[in-house]
């Protein structure tokens, strides 16, 4: 059965991926082969021998949109306005949503919110927090240390980021991202 | 015996992947599980149905580093001085390295050369034909319709490209950058 | 009396708008009061009389994410892998999908051709053929000039576009972003 | 009939909008209605049932010209050589004025002062305070937490700010942006 | 009486001048001298002996905002919804309309037509012929060669442009450009 | 006599910009004439009546050579490898030289104190410690509170500005500006 | 006679250097005199006296390729997934490595930790130890003053700078860093 | 043995660049040895084995600035008014002149002039015709392809560009380029 074989493929490929994991990051390595039918006749092909080929982990646009959907919808219903953003692992956003009525500065502090919870694998309320020991860590570019971050995770390792701004603050802000990420659990 | 368990595992996943493969992408779908044991206690986590993971497939980092280095020896050979960019799927750099010589102009022009080459999964010397039908295509941000620029397959779909920059033509540096990607064959 | 004629001119004003609506533009003229309860203390107030007030149609968040869907919903029925992407009449974004395999060239693609769509009023197919008499028309920034491009109107006037990127050809992307638009119309 | 009904629904929408400005956005909702006359044969419409639309306020040129005078006058009168912007609700300017002596780093600064303010609707000088409990609120971009930036507000929500840079202190700035709002009582 | 010394004082400037007017620009040489009360005592002071300083010629703040609104008012009374910039001849905004309705793109759009107007001291719907000879001239940063943009000249040398932006064509755009420039001679 | 005519049509002129000088500002009013001789036919013309046209005062280029050459004489006579910035009242440079083995960070750097100097006709030092009572400033786009920079003065207003970077210490770097100044006094 | 004995020396090392200078590029230790021999007949020629050539010292693309491998093997080593730039003393980045698993926010951090470490010759750990002193030395443009990056030396000055991001602290980066800096001793 | 000659070669040159070595700054013609003095005790030295190092040949800033200011008299001498740019083989900028009543869009204009011609080494009135065959170089980042750029050569290779921009005619413009590097012949 499909979907039987398919986790048992995985679960196999955890042993592998279990160092990795443990590090923190979502880069899930495995292997694959060349096809013998290129999109171009032109187009080099790699011999894809395993060395060559790693797989990383994300959430399909379904899951990231209901997730997106979740929060924005947690938010008006506590009677804010928000906007909310979903990144992947490489930090590129993958929804987008400004919600009615969200101020100007919210989408972009949303990304940022997002990228950065998912490149540190923890909440940004907590990254805040870190500030004291490391001030300059809020210099690196893409960045935000404010709440309203929270990273999506697959065996403990960061598979996206959910941002959200627009509440009057960032705890708030960061409960709907909460909500989000509650939602995939479902 | 592990070399053969992988690609069997891999070949299993070949039927759900190959209608995406055909459609030129490497964002191929699989399923994982969720951990019990996420790295920060505040961290919120996502119940890993297999409704929302996908994985996507790219070069390791030793690959990568192996077809760059390729890349500029195969330039050095033939005398040329260039710069070569390996991005991965999402267009991000994975490695890029300025070679002795190479003009200021190379480096981020070997970046959007390997950017087109693996956002359309063709060389660039055959993209920058298309613009004889499509010609604001070019127009597209991160874009460099110029020979140079070539994609890393793997089962026909994009996942890395190659660019190259410096040599006095495009069809040279797309001829380096090919050797970079078939010293991923070997 | 002044409010009294105040609303009677915004009904007048609709037929004043039937000549703006020609002109391809959203913004409505309407009024509303001043508040006594300003949200701070401190905020200066504006006397809202009617002359310093206008309204501007957008669409809610619920409309434009519903419109994304359809979008990317009739893209992959077609079995192509965009990124889609909803903004409003000043061109700001309401919602982006990064759709399952879409490359990395597509999001910012797919905001330009909504930004030209509701810029112009009019969809991207269009407008690329009008750069026959203006070509310098695709140096403005933030446009792009490929089809995929679809504005949203209400009365005429532009209230939103929505721009499909991804797909092996612009017609198909606008087919999407028209799939989108209808989607509204249910 | 259709006018009058009109008439109603949007009176009716002032109620809804309590709720809405209480919350401090701008963007009230109401509706409108599809055309029949679509400005472009190619063009998609919207079929405008209630639930898709949302109509924002914000001051008309003629106000937010009148404004920026006052400003501009104001400072003029205390002697002090400013820039004034005007950004509606989206934070996009609507009015820029570069006084006569006003340093280089005046425009931004006053847009950014704008732009705080109609984010946040309140005074920039007020919001400056609050860092002493979010400090990093100030690396959110776009904003600058200095004082000189004036919220416009109808219904306590924020339709407009109004940023001033260049006198010898904030307070003197955020001065002359408060007689710009006054004017708009006027 | 003081008009009357003013103007002989310049026209006495005049003859110094003539050759750098002809030549199309607007700095023209003039002298000073130091001052005994720099505003900061630590301030360093320059000797300013009349080979150090020249002086350039402007708008008026007063005169670019009424150029400004003359240029709107035109558009307006044609019923066009536009954007108005008026930059001096270092092409910076003095002023910026983002008239009622009018579109995203249409402020940067007015903004580079204005600086392309005075950096050649032309109206950009004859540069943009010039296009012919010199293609790549609209390679040069910040410049928009789409007719809509005028220069304000003072004894043949540029002094500032106005660029519009909105109108359904660049030729009407201009139309009111020139509308704004001849209100100064009013 | 040239010399002394100069002078003394400008110390007519010095009674009308005394207010404006004492504001700390440069941009002295003064008037012109139009011209009868466009330098393109299709050029509309100012009538440039007194009331349209203001005179901003600034250095030649030779000015602004001779002092970035001073000032970067001072640094190599010191042992100190730096780069020079003169930018005008504007803040646009009008100097830049990078001198041998300044490091990458020096040029803008230069530029950025050279700008905050002339935006605030203070030196950076000075305007570094103004931060204790307002910290925000350096938020500011295009600042730079180190020491470093130098205004150059014309009556007390600020004509430009010269910004160092490079050396071990921004009190050198301070140092050698106002070499640069100083020159322009000989 | 000096002029003489500087040129001999330099005639010295033409043989070196001569396949190089063969190769059409400007990275080659050359000599005081103009060549016969100009890459294009249009093209103009410096007059090499000695007064006009510097040289400037870096890495050869395998140094610097070398390096970064090393400092990457110390972190992988290590269990850290990282980025690693390698960039010369213009601050250009010569080689950008992103590790397996590193986040999106590294490789521009380790880029900007390598121009900080080239740009003031120390480790970075050191640099924002400064800080205390001048704090805002971190508003340099390019910066980043995080400890992670390193200065390469040659008898004391820099000549490349490598920068690492991705570990739990800037410690653990630096301590690659260096590992990379020793791999080019050996 | 070629190890040995060419340390002896470079030790040869040793004395003459120690000045420049003490100020602590790399632009220095140094050594295949590591030293031991380091600037920084933190610091990490390389071993300067031959293998590491490489050298680059550019202007000294006395010779760029003498370049810049022969090409600004040239365009002076002409009656025209320009800015000037010298870029390094980099392309970064050593000499940036912006003459008296150069308009706004001329700085920029001459650096790219002068990265385009030093990347590849060839006036850029030679490059623009290139374009005849490959149209698309002209979207490389940086570049602008018009005349008025020329290439400062040492053996043929490029050391140095000087750029241009303001003239009337790009021919204009690059015949002032070339008379800033014949000044260097002198």
């Amino acid at each position: 059965m499909k979907k039987t074989s398919v986790r048992t493929r995985v679960l196999t490929g955890t042993a592998a991926v279990a160092a990795l994991a443990a590090a923190g990051v979502g880069a899930v390595s495995a292997s694959a082969e060349t096809t013998e039918t290129p999109a171009s006749p032109a187009a080099v092909k790699v011999d894809a021998q395993n060395k060559n080929l790693a797989q990383s982990t994300g959430l399909t646009i379904d899951a990231a949109t209901r997730a997106a959907q979740a929060t924005l919808d947690a938010a008006t219903k506590a009677g804010q306005h928000v906007s909310v953003a979903v990144v992947d692992r490489d930090g590129v956003t993958r929804v987008l949503l400004k919600g009615d009525g969200a101020g100007p500065q919210a989408p972009e502090s949303a990304e940022r919110k997002a990228f950065t919870a998912v490149s540190w694998n923890a909440p940004t309320s907590e990254l805040a927090k870190r500030l004291a020991q490391a001030p300059n860590l809020k210099d690196i570019p893409g960045t935000l240390f404010l709440a309203g971050g929270a990273p999506v995770q697959s065996k403990g390792a960061p598979v996206a980021g959910i941002g959200v701004a627009g509440a009057p603050s960032g705890d708030l802000d960061e409960q709907f991202a909460q909500a989000g990420v509650a939602a995939l659990a479902k």
